[in-house]
């Protein structure tokens, strides 16, 4: 067995020492394979993928255990916004170094995340770069054959419905970047929430289902509400009206937009928000909400599909429109 | 819609431009949502994820059209050993920027090779990165339930089986870094099959299922035959002996080792082989051997598998063991 230790390379030893541990699920083969496997259930298996990056996603100061899950939770975001209720994932994670300190909790939290959301680690892959961080996941859920929801399927009439709040991501992006925001935010107790929201999303796996029975149309909104929901209204072939003030504002937001210390734009094309973007058809949007409640999220009407091949228009209190400077962030 | 084209981000642009043509299974749908659906087919879905990163895994002056093909290539090599048919496979790239002369024969080759495969592109995530180009890809193969190969599974008296030659590749890698193995040979054809085997790798999918039919263990090599043989004794709770003789070299690899050119550990520890190394029970080898050689594969026996649980041990002509300097590629 000497030999064996001295031959068992940095990543075998970094994969027994933090991930195996994570790893329980029997289709994980205990991480001692070069695959998983995903047994049949008579579901589609609905796949998706997000990578996060160092400096991009993340900052370089965040804490690991934050990294972890906003790299999972991303992934989990995209699962319960297609209806779909997690069955597993894999990551692969792009390393300078071996950092124990950093590692560590890392692994514990995406391990954490990974017993809470139902969504076990099933194997993955540990590479060197010379370059910044970078974390990518593809994740499993599963849904009756067929019943994926799509971003195609609004129809005119429908009510538009987001869930949570918008905008809090980019607020505590923003309070980490230190400008007008920051010292705006006086309370430490706000600044933590917001950059609580930026650093760890909370994916809305409570509401898979009930967007599965419920929706119409649904993605979740993690490059900017406004961009986010052109692309829907593109895919499915409609336009919608959104009403700016029944966009679900926490009070922080609201007060630094009446303040003027902010724009819309910040809060709407700001992204990082993880919520839930749907349509509902009008004589389905009371079921729609009480499910909700029930599964404990707050759901809000902002607005409606209506048929035409322009972009959503946004209103304000009375009724006109506003031109927004940008919709979304885009990495190019 | 000229609204909306403003609001396209270069992500969603060079999604259109080049990877919608080439996503062209249902179970993409036209990558206009956020997830891909396997549809269930009553056999499990084995899931592999391998990533390569520019200044590891491939090199900054490589061609684009070898950089897809390889990033493929690796992960479908991982779904062949363990006995499954491709069926798809996601994929992230992190780009420092769009830049088109590369992204045009990268997304091709890719398509080419999705095809030539059958493993469709379902979805993928785009994000751009200060550091270093990474392409990480989780592919998805079928294997009748309970029916994909592990590593584990040898015992002792089964034959030491592998595909194709070993070392060239890392041939190839030395030829490009132009030290004694580029001035060692002297051909122009022979010096471009060589960086061709490190850049492209041959997947052997057209053994998966004679894989699964026969192997009582299997896994490919990418990080080193001896290191990797090492790794699939271990899981099985078994050694190996194995003859050097026998194991598969192609001419110019035979040549540098003979004029010492090279030592052993160039060839059998330097990695990026993809191959299949597999064990196989002693009365089923030659129905092995021939249902490879029916589907164009050459295998070779190499050694035994034995009992104990040091490392497997490799024989010169004479019967005496060689002691490896490293037997594998580490990352770290």
């Amino acid at each position: 067995m000497a030999d064996r230790q001295e031959n068992a390379s940095g990543e075998d030893s970094l994969i027994a020492r933090y991930f195996r541990p994570i790893a329980t699920d029997p289709g994980a083969f205990n991480l001692d394979d070069d695959a998983a496997a995903l047994t049949p259930s008579g579901d589609d298996i609905v796949v998706t993928t997000d990578a996060i990056v160092e400096g991009v996603h993340f900052l370089a100061d965040d804490p690991p255990d934050t990294v972890a899950r906003k790299a999972l939770r991303v992934n989990l975001s995209d699962l319960a916004a297609k209806g779909a209720v997690p069955a597993g994932f894999v990551l692969t994670l792009a390393l300078r170094d071996i950092d124990e300190a950093w590692l560590r909790p890392f692994a514990a939290a995406l391990g954490e995340d990974a017993r809470h959301y139902g969504c076990p680690l099933l194997g993955g892959d540990t590479v060197s770069t010379p370059g910044p961080l970078m974390i990518s996941i593809a994740a499993f859920g599963r849904v009756p054959t067929g019943k994926m929801v799509h971003r195609h399927g609004a129809r005119p009439g429908d009510r538009v419905m987001v869930t949570g709040t918008i905008g809090d991501a980019a607020l505590g992006l923003a309070v980490l970047g230190g400008g007008k925001v920051h010292a705006a935010v006086n309370d430490p107790a706000t600044r933590d929430l917001l950059i609580e929201r930026y650093r760890v999303p909370r994916p809305r796996t409570a509401l898979a289902e009930i967007v599965r029975d419920h929706a119409s149309s649904a993605m979740d909104v993690s490059d900017g509400l406004a961009g986010d929901l052109t692309k829907l209204c593109d895919v499915s072939g409609v336009s919608a009206v959104i009403d700016l003030e029944s966009i679900p504002l926490s009070a922080v937001a609201r007060d630094l937009l009446s303040r003027g210390v902010i724009g819309i734009e910040t809060l709407i094309a700001g992204g990082d928000d993880y919520e839930i973007l749907c349509t509902v058809a009008d004589n389905s949007v009371d079921a729609f909400a009480q499910a909700a409640q029930r599964a404990g999220v707050v759901v809000s009407s902002i607005g409606m599909v209506v048929a035409g091949a322009e972009a959503p228009k946004f209103l304000d209190g009375q009724g006109g429109e506003i031109v927004l400077k940008r919709r979304s962030y885009s990495h190019f």
